[in-house]
């Protein structure tokens, strides 16, 4: 075997043992919130049918799917007839002929694929929540990653506003516990597209909503150039212009907004909804989250048609948003499955991990696994202490002998490097008098105890 | 959009939550005792440079890597000429034009990538798990996936025998805690290398280990027959054929052996630390494994270079082997860096599930969730009862509330269906008195009870 340079592929990231524990705090944190509101696990394959993942993310989301060449003489399966040439061959259609599956781009497809798939054997509302790596071949820069773990949890076969608030209060919940000072930005789908009517440009929601998605990118001139662009007319940008200078707070524009939608009984509903959804969460007393009414919130993609969430974090300086999510009502249409509405959050664990590392929130030990070390004074002290590492273990500590016996100055920087607050020292001197010198790394004490002692000290 | 028919890629699954409960519960008994042994989490991205993979595997597990096509107009970049044709084009040398990433195939060759790049930043001993998916374009049957999970631990820059006891001690808390009888099987490479040593054939160690390997496969005629075609000579297989016949227990097999051996001193090394471990896991009373000297062990993976293991359940009807491992003195060595003595286990977790399945050892309870519905009146009694999901979530109690309000039997049927013991109800009526009607579905008991004496009744 000839050397290979060890690296990893551009965009992919190794997560070291400190990243790790770090992100498994974030992962179980937002878990434990997912299951304390009845959220069931779920996880689907990393891959998928191409086709099931085509058309379903936009022309710039199928480039950006990770293709898996098919296996064995992949060629001569496609019949691709080698004498005949590449002629009429160019890599898109060939893809499609050597490539029938594809890695996960986001967790939304995937589940409504499952709920089709599965919706003989599913209880409705179905509930679930999945966190799982996805795979993007997106150009990474910062904050973008070309593998990156997706945390959703969504409510499909109900449409009752009572899952609007509960996964707002699953916000409230998780941000609660992370420390982390959010906004969390609400819309309504049935706004814009009350606006659209209203303006006689009903057809225009989604040139609407993909312009105005764009405003924090690009700011308000070129929202409105590009609204022009796509065919808005003059007087509906007008309509829709007052939306960028309302002022004051969530409530007083709600009202403006509604006293321009008082025409557009869809408007109407999105209002409603909304102005249903403040008070409920002011009762609640969900203090941990500020609600933002804000009516330029459009997200992206196509499927939502009724609330719509974005989280940015209060502090730091990460200013894109960490959390996503909104009713969708025909996320299953396209696998033949119609009428489900739902509703669904995302939280992106990889941007929350950037903001809680750059405002310094991961709470102290948060990083540290091993709490005792026993030095290893040579084969006849190991073998006395093994037992006591077991015993320590059996009672739940994380313990570790160190395997060889080097010297003192070498194991103690292993202690420190993992961060192992103990460290337990049994000598000939010791063993003769059954105790164990124990060092408190953080205090720098150091006592001689016996072993019941030590595990209350240690626990 | 066209309709999709909703599947899965062949050999593909979708994990229900019933299932993933059961998977966690396996993932979660093997993590805490990972970590009670002091291993540190790592992770390692889903795709790894092609040749980071290439040729560590051998020529049937480079076929079984699932390769992942390049982004872009692949061929335009892979320098393919159309008007040349495809005359000069096979399947097998257009890969590696047209693909540069490959999923991971297993947890091992990635981790040493992992430790060469990394070697300036870590402490060694270095000891670390690692619980992820893998994937093999192998042909899916009775357990054998083309995705599922591996749950490794290694300990890298030490060689002391502590390492393998500490291992042996892992199998051992990992199914005492599953409930799950399981044989440990041991050999020494050591052993296999003084067997061809003696017999001169030294420089067939590899045939020798790939021949013995498929014992529990093709049975021991077609073993000794692949050896001779191996080119091992029949002097050679006579001394060898004795490990077939070998009876008792694995004091007196290991006895026997040593017999044949004393002439070698590789071989005596490997006997004698058969026995260290033997007699010392015998001091630690890690009586739930039984550890069993296996002398036509040989694991087929070439890196192993001490002690290997394999454990197979007692109970049920799997056969194959449902965790390994072993020592390996090189496994850096391609990627750079030499000389770093390692030793590893990994657990399938897929086999152990199927395992647990079969045999009825997945504890009760395991797949229930939620704790307590809340069944909806309507409007007004929704929102009352709100505040006391809020309340019961806040002590911790997975809680629900029926987000519509549809008849009573749809709502208890569906906490029938996820397993949900309590049905709070609250109508008119308890809205009046402040109290809570609530049934338990186990016992089948209602009473009517306050707050407090709820969140006491259900925690």
């Amino acid at each position: 075997m000839s050397k290979t340079k060890a690296s990893t592929p551009k965009g992919m990231r190794d997560f070291s043992p400190v990243e790790m524990m770090r992100r498994k705090y974030v992962f179980s944190t937002i878990e434990r919130v997912f299951q304390k509101y009845g959220f069931l696990p779920l996880e689907t394959p990393a891959m998928e049918n191409l086709s099931t993942l085509t058309g379903k993310y936009g022309e710039e989301g199928d480039r950006l799917i990770f293709k898996v060449l098919n296996s064995g003489d992949y060629l001569k399966k496609a019949g691709v007839d080698r004498d005949n040439g590449l002629a009429d061959i160019h890599s898109v259609s060939l893809t499609s002929k050597i490539s029938d599956k594809a890695l996960r781009y986001d967790l939304t497809v995937p589940f409504a694929r499952y709920v089709v798939q599965h919706q003989n054997e599913l209880t409705f509302p179905f509930k679930r929540y999945q966190i799982q790596p996805v795979w993007r071949a997106d150009r990474p820069q910062k904050g973008r990653y070309r593998e990156f773990t997706q945390c959703d949890a969504d409510i499909i076969g109900s449409n009752s506003l009572l899952n609007e608030l509960d996964l707002i209060a699953v916000f409230s919940d998780v941000f609660t516990e992370l420390d982390l000072p959010v906004r969390v930005h609400l819309n309504d789908r049935k706004i814009l597209t009350g606006l659209a009517e209203i303006s006689g440009q009903a057809d225009k929601v989604v040139d609407m909503v993909t312009a105005l998605d764009k405003l924090d990118k690009i700011g308000r001139d070129k929202v409105v150039a590009e609204m022009r662009e796509r065919g808005i007319t003059d007087e509906a940008v007008a309509m829709i212009s007052p939306l960028f200078d309302l002022k004051g707070g969530s409530e007083e524009m709600l009202a403006s907004v509604a006293s321009v939608l008082e025409c557009s009984e869809t408007g109407m509903a999105g209002v409603e909804d909304l102005r249903w959804m403040m008070v409920q969460t002011q009762q609640l007393g969900l203090s941990a989250v500020e609600l933002v009414f804000d009516p330029t919130l459009a997200r992206g993609l196509d499927y939502y048609t009724g609330a719509i969430f974005e989280v940015k974090a209060a502090i730091g300086s990460m200013s894109s948003s960490i959390c996503g999510g909104g009713r969708y009502d025909d996320l299953t249409g396209v696998f033949g499955l119609n009428g489900m509405s739902g509703v669904g959050i995302s939280f992106g664990a990889d941007r929350i991990y950037d903001v809680l590392m750059e405002t310094g929130k991961f709470p102290e030990g948060v990083s540290s696994s091993t709490r005792v070390l026993f030095a290893n004074f040579g084969e006849q002290e190991a073998r006395f202490c093994m037992k006591l590492v077991s015993a320590l273990r059996r009672e739940g500590v994380p313990t570790e002998l160190y395997p060889d016996p080097v010297k003192m100055k070498k194991q103690f920087k292993y202690a420190d490097d993992k961060q192992i607050r103990f460290v337990a020292m049994v000598g000939e001197q010791e063993m003769k008098q059954e105790i164990i010198s124990v060092k408190d790394l953080v205090s720098g004490e150091q006592k001689a105890v016996k072993e019941q002692e030590l595990i209350e000290l240690v626990k």
